[in-house]
């Protein structure tokens, strides 16, 4: 197979974890970013090209890697992009998945390009064994636990606090919640009694009380959460408190006659947009040989036999791995 | 879909587990189960017929799970069975796996129906996680761990030795050694050095400190790991070590950058061989409907979308499950 040619369209945390791991398998060519910023304030080794040149890029690239946010960049880009190249992307807003799979498909169709949506660990990976453990075990429950990890979204919450000088949060899944899980007995959880928020607040010690209040009482990130404040020097802080971890599990208990059997996927990550790009970069691997076999559309993880995510040929899998 | 028309080819501990889940699954009817015995001497509520008949069900059948043993069963009965009807098998002779493929490739090709080898949970899922992980994780090593589990051939050996009313052996991963994997070392290990063996026997007092020093030194068995012998009653015996419990799991451990990243299945098991059928179940309506896509010849795991193994439809998981 010759190499895949890719680009990377979007330059935020995502698209520097693409760059920095598609050196690492070298069946791929990184052939150029592409940003609607001006190109010019991009440092990279790579080329970087205004979003608006795309198209002259038609028969250079096999592959884009949409890195844009679901909210709005990839309800913008999927379909225009797929006109002219495959593309994956981590589309994560769960409620308009079926529509954003209507739309990407119909133009992927009209093109002839392949677009995998919804890729990374969750959507993407955990996805992939709900649908496993599930289907292996009917008779079961299957539950989600994410954490230990940086909520992107709950960190700026806190940091748009008055007074509030720097701040992040991390989701953790409480113990007692896995244990009840694990013993089997499949009880009724909702993420409120499964995971606690530990926050890392730098404040003025005059703000500390205030800050607190505000935080555990805030409707919709915090209210009704375990949540637990703690305030840290700013070098403390710089200290321990930059880095991007994440992970989590999905816990499968099932029946089977009267025999209890539990499978877990379990991640725990040094760097949460490092790791979805990994598994971007497989995935990709993978829509790649289905186009080539002629596929077109739109299709999820669901879609794609895991042996097209390996560099090996299935003989070699068989061989070395089964 | 109209519903799923399977039988059993052997009815030994993997075809009971079989009949007794196939009902969970209610897009499936289990037909007729096929033994080398006198049908007469096998009670089950389902039809049972000699394996000379089995031709006589080639319109009645989509899929055949073959339950045998890999050392001498499926070598002679897989390609005898695939002339008239689609296959799941669990062969699991790593070595042999290359020219089984081969053969059984060769066979369903020429007759047009498909055959799924070496499913089960090893070979079978973790052949999935070793495949999955390290295509993510290139930069990185795989470590996989069999679990307290019962085994069922060194149960056997120590049960031959003279004086042994009854005995069971465990396999057991070393604590130490997840421990390691899990740090994200990547240190060298092998078997050996990552499991002990644990041996539950019934003796006679005056038996004991012979048969323990038989037990620790048989080589190819027990000669070079760690082993622990516990002389227990019969009562003990019977109440606690009658089940088949067993389980294991695969850790991978790569790095993105300088950051570590760990992704790791695990499986514990109430029962090996009811688990192992639930997962030949599953794997084999994914069989059926890449058959009814008109696929036919030999496959593997690393060949079916794990899509197909659910009840539900593609939407219905992305709307679901993604």
């Amino acid at each position: 197979m010759s190499k895949i040619r890719v680009g990377i369209v979007g330059y935020g945390n995502l698209g520097r974890g693409l760059e920095k791991n598609i050196g690492l398998n070298d069946d791929m060519d990184l052939v150029a970013i592409f940003t609607r910023r001006d190109p010019e304030s991009i440092k990279s080794s790579v080329k970087v090209e205004s979003f608006d040149n795309i198209k002259s890029y038609k028969d250079k690239i096999d592959l884009m890697f949409l890195c844009g946010g679901s909210f709005k960049d990839l309800r913008e880009q999927t379909c225009l992009v797929n006109k002219d190249f495959n593309t994956v992307d981590s589309f994560d807003n769960h409620g308009e998945i079926p529509d954003y799979f209507k739309e990407v498909d119909k133009s992927a169709r009209e093109s002839g390009n392949l677009s995998l949506i919804s890729t990374g660990w969750d959507p993407g990976l955990f996805s992939l064994a709900r649908v496993l453990f599930s289907s292996i075990l009917p008779k079961g429950r299957t539950y989600t636990f994410w954490g230990k990890g940086l909520s992107q979204g709950h960190s700026d919450a806190l940091r748009r606090l008055p007074g509030v000088i720097d701040g992040v949060q991390y989701t953790i899944p409480l113990e007692s919640s896995i244990n009840q899980v694990k013993s089997g007995s499949m009880p009724d959880l909702d993420p409120k009694t499964m995971h606690e928020r530990v926050c890392y607040v730098v404040a003025k010690k005059e703000d500390q009380a205030r800050i607190k209040e505000e935080i555990v009482n805030m409707p919709n990130y915090f209210q009704g959460y375990k949540t637990q404040v703690n305030f840290i020097s700013q070098e403390e802080f710089n200290k321990n408190h930059k880095g991007m971890p994440h992970g989590g599990r999905v816990i499968h208990s099932g029946l089977t006659g009267n025999n209890l059997q539990t499978m877990t996927l379990s991640l725990d990550l040094g760097s949460n947009p490092e790791f979805t790009s990994a598994v971007l970069i497989a995935f990709g691997r993978g829509l790649v040989k289905m186009s080539r076999d002629g596929k077109s559309g739109a299709i999820s993880v669901y879609d794609i036999p895991l042996g097209y995510l390996a560099r090996e040929s299935m003989e070699d899998l068989r061989k070395n791995y089964l």
